[in-house]
C-alpha cells in the first residue's frame, strides 16, 4: 500500500469522525488515532503497511506535528503499529489481548485480618444450596416459593409501569423509599407491637443481614465484646467476628435467653452489644417469654447494654406472639431488625431497621458507603404488596402451612427417637435437633446428601464450639409428602449408621 | 364476673386453641396464656375481674398447677393481670405500649472510629437530590431516566413471570445469578476489551460502590495507604477512609493519571491499593491514554501494586475508547469494577467485579457477610436486557445524547468564560470546572439552589483539600433546553455575585 493511497482515506475518515456528533470535545490526536485504528481494523491499512511519515501526514491533514506524533505513539501503545528506528512506522496487526486473566499476583498475605472470619462459607453454601436442586432440601432457611405472592407482584409491577415511569429503576434515598417506610409503620410494625413508629425512625436495609453489617460498622472495634445466644445464627456471629469482636454466648432454654446467666456475664464483661432473636430464635425456635423480656430490658437498662433485636421470624408466630422487645424499649436501647425474607420473598433483599432518629441517621451515613441504597424495584414491590395485599391473611396462611410442617417433623422425630429436639420449637420453620446415636452431623450429611437429603450441621451455630452431634432441619420449603419421605430417609440412615452393616 | 362463668369460657377457648393446627408444639402454658388473653381482649374477662385461683383452674382444666402458675406470671409480665397478695389475680386491662421510641440511651462515644469517616453525607445528599424535584438538577451522577429502557424491562418482567415462577424473588447465589455472569462475559465485558472472561471470574455486586466496600473489607487495615487520583470520586475516598486508610493523591491531566508522579510516590510509600478510573474519570472526564495505560501496568508490576480499576463510565465513551486496563493485565494485578448504573438503571443496584477466580472467591466470602446476595429481580432484569436488547445500539444512543449535552455545556462555558473546565472532558456526563471569579462553590450553591439550579461542590472531590472554587456539573439528566436555561442562570449568578449590586 503506497502512502499516496492511504492519505485520502485517513483524511476522509478523520473528517467523518470530526462530523460525528458524539466526538466533540476530544483532543485531535484521539480522533486521528480513531481514524487510523478503523483503517487498520477493516484492512484498508493491511499488516506490514508503512504509515506516512509524521511530517507528511501533518502537512497533508493540516495538523500539528506533535498531534501526529502523539497519535502514532498512542497507536503503538495500543499494539496496532510498531516503529522501526530510521525506517518508519508499520502496521503490525490488530492487538491480541490475553484471552483470560492469569492467576493473581496479589498475595493473600495482604488481606486484612477480618478476611479470615469471612473464610467460613456457611452462608455462601446455604445460598448455593438454595439455588441448586435437592429433592429433600432442609438446609437453607428458605420460605416456600409457593407461598410467595408472585401473582400479586405481577399486578404491582403493572401498576409501577403505568404510574411511576422510570422512578422504580432510578436512584432512591439511602434511608429507603419514603412510601415503603410509611407502609411499614402501618402494617408490619404494629403486628409486632410497634405502634406509632415514625418513618424517620425506619431505615431500609438490603436484607436484615445488612442491618448487622451496618450496626457492626457503626459500633465495633477489634477487641470489643458482643454477647449472643448460644447457639446462635451463624450469619450474625460471623459478621461480628469479621469486625474483630470477641463473642460470649448466653444459653437459651424453652423460655428463650437465660436472663439470669446474662446477668452473671454482665457482672464480668462490658459488651458493646447484645444480639438476640427473642421470637422464634434461629436455630432453636425458642420464644423469649414476656416475663424474661421485661427482665431483659431491666438488666440491659441497668448495665446500659445496647440490644440488637433480630426479629426475622417474629411474624411467623401468629397473633399470640409476645410483642417485640423494641415495643417496650422506653430508653431507646434496642435496635430492631425486621425483614420480608421469611414471609414474602428472600430474593428481593428488603429488610428494615427501627431505632431512634439519631441512630437511623448515623446508620444511613454508614449505608451510603456500603451500597448507596437498596434496590428501588425491590422496595416498590414490597411497598406495593404491603398496601394492596391482605397482609394478615397471608401471614395466617404462612403460620398454618409452616405449623403443619413443623408438627409433622416433630411427630416423625418422636416416633423414631433418633434425633431429639434441642428444645421444643414454638413455631417457625426450624427444628434444631441432637442426634442421639453419637454420629457426627458432618458425617451424616455426606451420606444423606447422596440420598438427596441435605440439612445444616449444628456446629455452625455453636459460639463456643461443640454441637457436632446437632443439626438444623428447615421445614419451610418442603411440602408434607416431601418432609415425610425426606425425614424418613434421614432417620433410616441414622439407624443404619449406628448398627455396623 | 363470677369464677363459675369464666371457667367454661376459658376451657372452651383452650380447646379451640388446642385444635388450631398451627399451635401444636407450643407448651401448654402458652396456650393457656393465649386463651386468657383473648378473653381479656374481647371483654369476656373485663377490667377488675378476678381470675380463678391457680388450684381451681388447674383442676377444672386438667392442667398441672405449675402450668397455670407459669401462665398467670406470663400474663402479669404482659401487663394483662396483676396479682394482689393474699387476694388473687385480677384483670388490669390491655397493656399500653409506648407510642414511639424515645431518644436513644446508646451514647455516641461507643461508635467505632470508622463512623466518623461516614459522617460526610455527600453521597446521601446526592441520593436525596436525585429523588427530589429540582428544575435544573446538575448535582447527581444520574443517567437520563428517558434513556432507561422501561418498556424493555416490562417485557422482561412478563417473561420472568411466565417462565421462572418464583425463582426471580427467591434466594440466589452470593456470587451472582449464573445467567447474568454468563451474559456479561458475552456482552459488556468484550465491549471494554475483556475477551474470554469466564463466569467464575465475575462477581455480581450491589452497585459498583459495593465492590469498593468488599475490596476494602478484604484488604484494608487501619493505617494502610491507598493511592487515588486527585481529584477523585468521593464515594471511593470516603469508603477507604472509613476503613482507616491514609490516602495519597496522584494528579490527573488531559491524558489521565500522571504516571511519572505515581512512580515518584511509589518510591516513597508502599500502598495496599491504587484506585483509578482510567476511562472518563469522575469528576474530570479524563481518559488515560493507551501509552500511559501500558506504563501504568509496568509500574504496578514493578512495585507489585494491586490496582482497583473503576470503569463506571467506560461504556459511555464509544467504540474508540481505549480498552480497560484489565484487558492487558497479564499478571492479575487489576480488580475491575463495572456497573449498569450509568448505561441502564442506577436503581437496580447491579454492578460487577472481574478478577481471577481466587480473588472472586475471597470477595464472595466477604459478600456473604455483607448482604448475602444482590437483589435477584434486579439481576434478572439486567440479564434479560443484555440477552434481548440491541446493547450496542442503546450505548450509541447514550453516547450521542450525552455527547450533545456535554458539547452544549462546554459551548456555554466557552461563550461566558466564568467557569473554566478543569480539563477538557473527553465524553461522559460531567464537566468539572473552576469558577474564575473567586467565589466559593459552597456559597454559589446556596444562591443557585434558590433559583432551582443545583450542582456538586468541588471540594468533595479533593483528596488533600482545596478545590473550594470548583464544581461538578452533571449533564446526564437534563435535556438541551433545560441545560441551556439552567447553565444560563448559573452563569448569570456567577456574574452577579462578582459585581456588587
Amino acid at each position: 500500500v503506497g502512502v499516496a493511497e492511504v492519505l485520502p482515506l485517513v483524511a476522509e475518515r478523520l473528517g467523518a469522525i470530526r462530523g460525528e456528533e458524539s466526538e466533540r470535545g476530544e483532543p485531535v490526536y484521539r480522533r486521528l488515532v480513531a481514524a487510523l485504528r478503523r483503517s487498520i481494523e477493516d484492512g484498508a491499512l493491511p499488516l506490514g503497511a508503512r504509515l506516512p511519515s509524521e511530517r507528511r501526514l501533518s502537512s497533508a491533514l493540516g495538523l500539528s506535528r506533535t498531534t501526529v506524533q502523539t497519535a502514532y505513539r498512542e497507536l503503538e501503545a495500543l499494539g496496532y503499529v510498531e516503529s522501526r528506528r530510521g525506517s518508519g512506522t508499520y502496521v503490525c496487526g490488530r492487538p491480541e489481548w490475553p484471552s483470560q486473566p492469569r492467576a493473581s499476583a496479589i498475595p493473600k498475605h495482604t488481606f486484612a485480618r477480618r478476611a479470615k472470619a469471612a473464610g467460613n462459607t456457611f452462608l455462601l453454601d446455604l445460598m448455593h444450596a438454595a439455588s441448586t436442586l435437592h429433592r429433600y432440601a432442609f438446609e437453607t432457611g428458605m420460605p416456600d416459593p409457593r407461598l410467595m405472592p408472585v401473582r400479586a407482584f405481577h399486578a404491582i409491577i403493572e401498576d409501577l409501569f403505568s404510574q411511576r415511569s422510570a422512578e422504580w429503576v432510578s436512584y432512591s434515598p439511602t434511608q429507603g423509599v419514603p412510601q415503603l417506610r410509611q407502609a411499614l409503620t402501618h402494617t408490619l410494625l404494629p403486628l409486632r407491637g410497634l405502634h406509632g413508629v415514625r418513618p424517620e425512625e425506619v431505615l431500609i436495609t438490603t436484607g436484615s443481614l445488612q442491618g448487622l453489617d451496618l450496626v457492626s460498622k457503626l459500633f465495633l472495634e477489634p477487641g470489643d465484646t458482643v454477647l449472643v445466644e448460644e447457639p446462635s445464627f451463624p450469619g450474625a456471629t460471623q459478621i461480628f467476628r469479621s469486625f474483630g469482636a470477641e463473642l460470649v454466648g448466653v444459653p437459651v432454654d424453652e423460655e428463650g435467653l437465660v436472663v439470669d446467666h446474662l446477668q452473671e456475664v454482665l457482672a464480668r464483661v462490658k459488651p458493646k452489644l447484645l444480639y438476640v432473636q427473642p421470637t422464634l430464635q434461629n436455630p432453636t425456635g425458642a420464644v423469649l417469654s414476656a416475663r424474661r423480656r421485661a427482665r431483659l430490658l431491666d438488666v440491659a437498662s441497668r448495665w446500659r447494654t445496647p440490644i440488637v433485636e433480630d426479629d426475622a421470624y417474629g411474624l411467623l408466630l401468629g397473633q399470640d406472639a409476645p410483642p417485640a422487645l423494641k415495643a417496650r424499649d422506653e430508653e431507646g436501647l434496642v435496635i430492631y431488625l425486621g425483614t420480608v425474607s421469611k414471609i414474602l420473598s428472600p430474593g428481593l433483599r428488603v429488610g428494615y431497621l427501627v431505632a431512634d432518629e439519631g441512630l437511623v441517621r448515623a446508620l444511613s451515613h454508614v449505608k451510603q458507603l456500603t451500597d448507596l441504597h437498596t434496590s428501588t424495584v425491590s422496595q416498590f414491590l414490597v411497598e406495593g404488596w404491603l398496601t394492596t395485599a391482605d397482609v394478615r391473611g397471608h401471614l395466617r396462611t404462612c403460620q398454618r402451612v409452616y405449623g403443619e410442617r413443623l408438627r409433622l417433623a416433630l411427630d416423625c422425630l418422636r416416633r423414631h427417637p433418633l434425633i431429639e429436639p434441642y428444645i421444643e420449637p414454638q413455631g417457625g420453620i426450624y427444628v434444631f435437633g441432637r442426634i442421639l446415636t453419637g454420629i457426627q452431623a458432618a458425617r451424616l450429611r455426606v451420606e444423606s446428601a447422596e440420598r438427596g437429603v441435605i440439612f445444616a450441621p449444628g456446629d455452625a451455630f455453636a459460639v463456643a464450639g461443640g454441637l457436632q452431634d446437632c443439626l438444623r432441619l428447615c421445614v419451610g420449603a418442603s411440602d408434607l409428602a416431601a418432609l415425610r419421605v425426606g425425614l424418613g430417609r434421614l432417620l433410616r440412615l441414622v439407624e443404619e449408621l449406628q448398627t455396623p452393616a
